[in-house]
């Protein structure tokens, strides 16, 4: 059955909420007059409360991949020894980013699925040579999962203790509990278009002072991603070039809806939405890729069975108003992801499985109607502590 | 008198037709997608026909000075000579950008007020050894004045063959006429928030079939303004990063009521609202501050009179309703600047004038209520070749 507005089940860009959307619409300002000042203060402040940090935190307008490149032009010199621990697509464009400014990357990488587990790193790092940067994803968007950072940042500061610690936290911040001062990250990358609820366009950055001070010898030239620009600019209130003004009051209104529904909340929505998705899926018969122990809360990949063409079944999806992402890379037309993250709520994972029950039993895969639904139903009420009606037929 | 909106006459962003600004609520789609895939066929189809160019144009998630950034960093390598024309901010700003990427940068800068005149390329590239790349300045925001890129391309092809030209068209393109291709340019450059009629957060840039060539061979390290994987996507209808979807959505509007207004059309009220206000500040007693043989038909700046404290000046501007530009750099406090690009019309001229006029009067400066409207008002239908009804208390 159609819905009259697509259910986006992407990893981002994420659904506007109406008050968003509404943002979406004002008129431009002076972005060097007080009201923007005034914008970007609020915006901010609201920031570091979600990154748990009291570091600076500056938006650049790009994308999260201008995000992760401000991470290494501004703290690195060519020939630095960089550890990329990498678990998936987004791991391996972050090495890359590395590698292409003339940083000398070592990678630790796993099987597509697997994440990267503390005692992998303590390896790698036991009688190394002193890496400069060590680079982590926090939630690998192309298979699903989500790495153990906080474990993970303890072997580093153990074993490496002079190692910055770069994060892309674009597809998992803002969603999850993510301590950036607690687990000592040095710079924490995350990306308007995903928990946040806002268009793509901006890319935000927590920067430590141990990072500040990296940048005052780093050698690889910087201009528009120069942190250093940003942050004398942020003193009055401004950028160094003209910031992203519509999409910085769309994120002034989604972080206030943010604050309103507060952290705790936000979190667990998504581990309720999170675990209905799964349950819906394994229901459905589909096997989940990622390693179980490290399941995303925001994005789940599940495998395409043997036999089922990928190519018509999402176009089936896509008919009845199911929008969601194929695999990337070497993994296309072998897995899809379901994003469930930002504004998501259980009623778009519902409505979501829904369709997928629909259209496999279209194409003729062995599910009985209505049993994949009340699977996730099951699921994020378990979580939610709530024992709310499943629909009889379900039962 | 105040208006229920501001009056916004800053040279960017510009103020956003309704439909623009409606365009802002939509809700978002999947950037992997078929109808993004639509979308930006059709922004990048009506982009070309206003760069009037056969190249390819690219899209890039950044404010322009990113743009200019991308200009740079493809097309050199370190070492390069590069003749960077500069008549003001952003020409320097263009210059540093070279400069911080390893480019040997020789600067030809004029007095500020005044423009590149062709006769002075001709003496910098007479007997000199060859540059790799030439930068111009096609309109300078900071002191209001467009140069003549025509004329300074002829020269560059006619004295340096093999330097390829990389313009800075930033605040001009869209709203005078320009010529990418007839005039021989190479990257062209130019951004969202200027007479695009859209929020700040894209940059355009045309590129040429010799920059590409050069491309090949230029060294500076690039990814994220990589153009090569820029073009790559673009044959699926997409960009290898996330691209800023919302302020894509919004182009794709601005575009349609471009082209439904004319090139030709939107040039005219362009140049006849720059003659209003041209005509407005000297009848208000201000001196204009460039050189008037290059008058910007897109952004106007005048000089601070002996006397005048420009601080509670502009603050009365601002609580009537007027935001307008004061000077950057060296130039603050010393000029102020109207932008009148983009959306703009004669109601808004003739507004700003009206406030600038009751401000010039409240601050007991020697002007005659109503003879800046009127003879504003008298510039603009000299140029649109209407004798339309002049308040009668204004002749």
């Amino acid at each position: 059955m159609n819905r009259f507005e697509p259910n986006l089940r992407i990893p981002g860009p994420t659904s506007l909420p109406s008050p968003v959307r509404d943002a979406g619409a004002r008129q431009m300002i002076n972005h060097r007059g007080p009201e923007y000042a005034a914008l970007q203060g609020r915006v901010l402040a609201r920031l570091r409360a979600f990154f748990r940090t009291s570091n600076d935190v500056v938006v650049l307008t790009a994308a999260g991949t201008g995000g992760l490149e401000a991470a290494i032009v501004n703290h690195l010199s060519p020939g630095d020894r960089v550890l990329a621990v990498s678990v998936g697509t987004f791991g391996e464009r972050f090495a890359r980013i590395a590698t292409t400014y003339g940083a000398d990357v070592t990678r630790l990488t796993v099987t597509p699925g697997a994440a990267a587990e503390p005692g992998l790193l303590r390896e790698a790092l036991t009688g190394a040579e002193a890496f400069r940067a060590i680079l982590l994803t926090h939630n690998e968007t192309s298979t699903g999962l989500t790495n153990p950072v906080a474990e993970l940042a303890a072997v580093a500061r153990e074993l490496a203790p002079d190692a910055l610690l770069l994060v892309d936290a674009i597809s998992g911040l803002g969603a999850v509990p993510f301590e950036t001062d607690a687990w000592g990250l040095d710079v924490v990358v995350t990306g308007s278009q995903k928990s946040w609820m806002v268009p793509p366009g901006l890319t935000m950055l927590a920067v430590s002072g141990r990072a500040w001070k990296a940048q005052e010898t780093a050698t690889i030239p910087r201009f528009y991603f120069d942190l250093a620009a940003h942050r004398a600019s942020a003193e009055k209130g401004q950028t160094p070039w003209t910031p992203a003004v519509g999409i910085m009051i769309q994120l002034d209104v989604a972080l206030e809806l943010m604050e309103r529904e507060g952290a705790a909340a936000i979190f667990e929505r998504h581990h309720a939405v999170a675990e209905a998705t799964r349950a819906g899926l394994l229901a459905l018969d589909f096997e989940l890729f990622a390693d179980p122990r490290f399941f995303s809360d925001t994005v789940t990949a599940a495998r395409v069975p043997e036999g089922l063409d990928w190519k018509p079944f999402s176009a089936a999806l896509r008919e009845r108003g199911l929008v969601v992402a194929g695999g990337q890379g070497a993994l296309t037309g072998r897995i899809f992801r379901i994003g469930h993250l930002g504004s998501v709520t259980l009623a778009d994972i519902l409505a979501a499985i829904g369709v997928l029950e629909e259209v496999s039993l279209a194409f003729g895969r062995p599910v009985e109607a209505g049993t994949a639904v009340a699977a996730a139903q099951r699921a994020a009420l378990a979580v939610l502590g709530t024992t709310g009606p499943v629909p009889a037929g379900a039962r």
